[in-house]
């Protein structure tokens, strides 16, 4: 129930403010024998990494993650390289770029939109700097503990995610291509709308301002079995693991709102047995979930981020003496932080996806 | 992390089968010198119960609670009459109804939208009696953990919900009003629609099929400062909570998706000094909730609930023995499974609270 | 970590008080396809229930095990029988002979040696009846749980405890012959101590006193490989199960408190290859296990039961109210609470076993 | 329930291996607003770290902590000082003196008494250096954690442990004096034994060998009421908190095995009204405990740890390719591990009781 833990059995341990030295978690129930060094983790924190493009905050992060414990090298007469062992991977990555001072005229500000007011209605003090702990900076040890959850879930679970709405901008359902994501800088999932979503956030980024958007996942090669009534519902840990990622304030799986406009007869997904004698779903209304198990169908959500509280617009608000003030935010940040939410959002997938695995290994075999 | 618990401090541990011969819960970690009896549970579950109107199953159940354990009435002389002693508080539901001969036709047929797939997947068997524990007969324990949970919250904090979408029909956000949803067979968030959407549901009802919606929360009266950073954040706890309802699909904190569409400027909610020289939001886009903490405004939520998946129209799906055949469902169901959602919406948004208040009680005393 | 729920992946949830209308647990977690029925509770049951003997409390109680859930006959044709069905499930045990006025008397004084000050130090109230949930009477559901657990574990793994000390009286370690437990009325881990040990009880009972007694444990069948480091070793869940026992005051693992007198070299057991080429351990101070993790070789542990409180000898006490005076007990007791923790110690190492080939499974597969 | 995870609401996760880059902890939950600095704990590292007499092991670590987030000083206006945040505390202790070397020849043997064996059986690899995530290294971050509880519990909650029986040499009960045990390198809880148990221990150092022991524990200022029953016991907390500890055998509470030969009479601690009005106990025969609940009085408890496993006399093992040696160990070692345990059954007391109080103060307030 840990407030900065994650997960049951693959479970995550995150620490760290924005400003303060490092950032690092603590990756606990890792299974044994299973390859993993730092280069398996750097491709993913590079994506999230800030400063690629200029659509993201230009803070300079290098976001170099050192593993400390929980993997070891045991020879070369072993043959296999460094491997987990069974005891909880650390994993950690100094703050290189931290410009508190960036933030001094802020530290008394309750920023709207941020987390500033609620810490300090919470606990009494508050780390101002950088937003402290509840900076999306944080997101970059999910990211890394989502690499070591992919290495537990094989090549066979596919995870994939990409931006489908950017503000009023859609992308329709049937062209979303989640190949395209990588090779954009908005993480777009389609090719084609890259142009006009650039002209548009060029235009958000350019006035200070920013914008909210809808991150949609797809995760094939689950197979049936995985999540478990009633509580441990593998869309209701889904949700969780969503709305704890900063800025997301919605999730839906499979057609998620849109079942609200369907009859049970449009709805239900029918099944027939497919050639090798297995069950298929003729369609996918479901997300891949019934009941809160797996139906061997690709699990799909989608996740709404709203838009980057930081802007460069004044806005009122008060300080933690109850003076009323204007406020705006000069720091670095991101126009739309559900883009580097992309990789986020898979991550926490990948850490639902291996706690599942190892459940449903635990109780059923 | 119990697949069948819910909560940490504040904790609900339910079990039973629609057709076994009781359901149950156990409510453990519950404030002592609490007043409680089953007449505080009693009208919660009389709420969710079937057989209420035309537009629920015609199941008939009494959902008589039975507390078993847990409140002790110390006697005349203390005068408090039977309270909370800190100790586990099991409640109790007696089946009555159950009627398994409807459903001995399709004990092999994997009803599509239904978990009877899932479950015979991962566990190789099934109790199909009435779905057994995919039931949304559990539901009734959550509507009895709720009603202590309310009064560990105490009056200050009120919880409603109420149905602001029934298929294609909504209410204006402007037009929802919680105080007529106990009024109204639909458990509609306005009076106006009913007549409307009665004549709606009938249609869907005697044309054997069913419909979705979407159930929206507002709980008043909760203070700034619960929740936590940040996995035990309290918009992650709510969406596990509703995502873990049977037929929820979707949940929404504040605007939810519509802040995907929303900029920085028109997102965050500005502050000013109240009168009483606490600090008052000006709108509320954020539903209660930053970084994880409530800000002390309402809570607001939306849930979209799928269309009941037990309809009269046949399906096409398949047996576990691998035989393609059509199912229809004759049994005693829904024609839309959100009504009684509502009040289930309220208990689980409860126990959220009663465990945020205690956990927060706990760290920050 | 909830107060009245015990272990992790096999989880049992127990409830209820002394003289309340019934005692029930929830076992979670037990994995699907277990052939399991009221009749596989009951032996255990009968163990420890009270009774028996003359040498145990003369409460009345059948102990018949009810199971309310989680448990699924499919049919003739599955050819299976009730089987666990993977969902919790529930046992009830009703109370029928609770005489509360039996301690009307002592409802306001704290009985020395008895948690009625505590109870009422921590909640502000309690639930004086036969002790309410702090009696002995709540480890009939343990002995309940256990009977599943030894069900997951599996035949291979035997789990056998006995008495092997008796106030002043000790049976040599040599000389503990766990087969003779259940033969005699005392669960004395030696046949030829009996006649000696009876006549020293009977004088105890007579006198309207109690003594206590250690209990020794020896399991047999473990793999090497089950526990985890550092805060969940085998040894550390074991110590916590066993001094969670009503009355349990000490244990110890292998030579325990002898080690503390041991060289290094008297101590360590010695490995050899054994004739099928797998490891042999030369002796066993360490009582199987090794840094928290089984070795193979037998689990051995030892637990001291203080003598029951409630004796005839009128003790020095207060009342609630802040009186001073003396009390007795003269409701049912048993004169050495250790002879029914036999079967306890045995169910809760059951348990403890279960869970951790459980967790051993998730992690390692 | 993570395996490298203590506690529940005040909860340590600590990783890192004895020859590995560094070790930590991360200590979650912890109340807000707690003055705290790497000077808070220096001194309790101090007393456990190596190398500060020759009756421990001569490895050469400052053992110097560094506290990487969570704690903040909100600057000079604030007048604070450094102060815990609310948010998790990262400690950090880098490893300075990791000679690999020192164990390159017994890589592939498995020492006798170690967990080379249990590890290697249980996760199929073993980071053997020095004993990787088995070794007793990790116990400085619970000191660290210990030290972070103490500042939680405040100075009204006094922990003092200390070695009462070494090898075969016992201070009797009634001389047990916890102020004497840092004022002498044995930390004997009394100054009189100092001699002659040095000359002892001196003896078994030059011979290569290593001795047993036995560490009492005291807590006073522990108001009654923490602890809970039925599987959260105070009692069981301490137990698998001590049993937790590398070398630890035996646990007992209060008088313990000793319980076993004492009447109902003699056992059970009489209660009088003190001069304030308040109970007070004639005896602490139960340790503080009663039904899992502290009592107010002091807490005792006494721990039994085995002789350190790694000693110069050559021992029979075997190897994981299952050759038949005989090994000694060449390292740097403590010839009585238990002294260096006194600072960190201390600390898992403290660890023990912080989780309590907040547990306590969740449900009660």
């Amino acid at each position: 129930m840990s407030h900065n833990t994650f997960g049951h059995l693959f479970r995550v341990t995150t620490w760290g403010e924005s400003h303060g030295p490092a950032i690092g978690c603590v990756v606990d129930g890792c299974p044994p024998l299973i390859p993993l060094s730092e280069a398996d983790l750097q491709p993913w924190l590079d994506r999230r990494k800030p400063g690629g493009s200029r659509f993201v905050t230009q803070r300079r992060e290098s976001d170099t993650a050192r593993i400390l414990s929980g993997v070891f090298d045991d020879g070369p007469e072993s043959g296999m390289g460094p491997v987990t062992t069974g005891a909880p991977i650390a994993i950690q990555i100094d703050n290189e770029d931290a410009r508190s001072k960036d933030y001094g005229d802020i530290a008394r500000a309750f920023r709207p939109g941020h987390a500033d007011y609620t810490y300090q209605a919470k606990y009494g003090v508050r780390d101002h700097r950088g937003g402290g702990r509840s900076s999306a900076r944080e997101t970059a040890l999910r990211v890394a503990a989502g690499a070591v959850a992919r290495k537990v879930l094989g090549e066979a679970v596919r995870i994939r995610a990409g931006v489908v709405q950017l503000g009023p901008h859609r992308i329709a359902p049937e062209a979303v291509d989640f190949d395209a994501v990588y090779d954009n800088a908005l993480f777009a999932a389609s090719a084609e709308v890259v142009p006009a979503w650039e002209a548009y956030l060029d235009g958000v980024r350019k006035a200070g301002s920013s914008i909210g958007a809808v991150v949609a996942l797809e995760v094939t090669g689950v197979p049936a079995g995985w999540g478990a009534p009633v509580y441990g519902k593998l869309d209701a840990d889904l949700a969780a693991a969503m709305m704890s990622i900063n800025a997301v304030k919605g999730v839906e799986i499979g057609v998620g709102f849109g079942a609200a406009e369907l009859s049970g007869e449009a709805n239900a997904d029918a099944m027939r047995l497919g050639e090798d004698g297995r069950p298929v779903f003729l369609s996918n209304h479901a997300g891949g979930v019934l009941g809160g198990i797996s139906t061997g169908q690709p699990l799909t959500a989608r996740v709404a981020f709203k838009p980057t509280s930081s802007i460069l617009t004044p806005g009122q608000t008060i300080t933690r003496d109850g003076t009323e003030i204007e406020v705006s935010t000069r720091g670095r940040h991101d126009p739309c932080v559900a883009l580097r939410g992309v990789p986020v959002v898979e991550a926490m997938a990948a850490c639902v996806l291996a706690d599942a695995m190892l459940r449903h290994r635990a109780q059923v075999g």
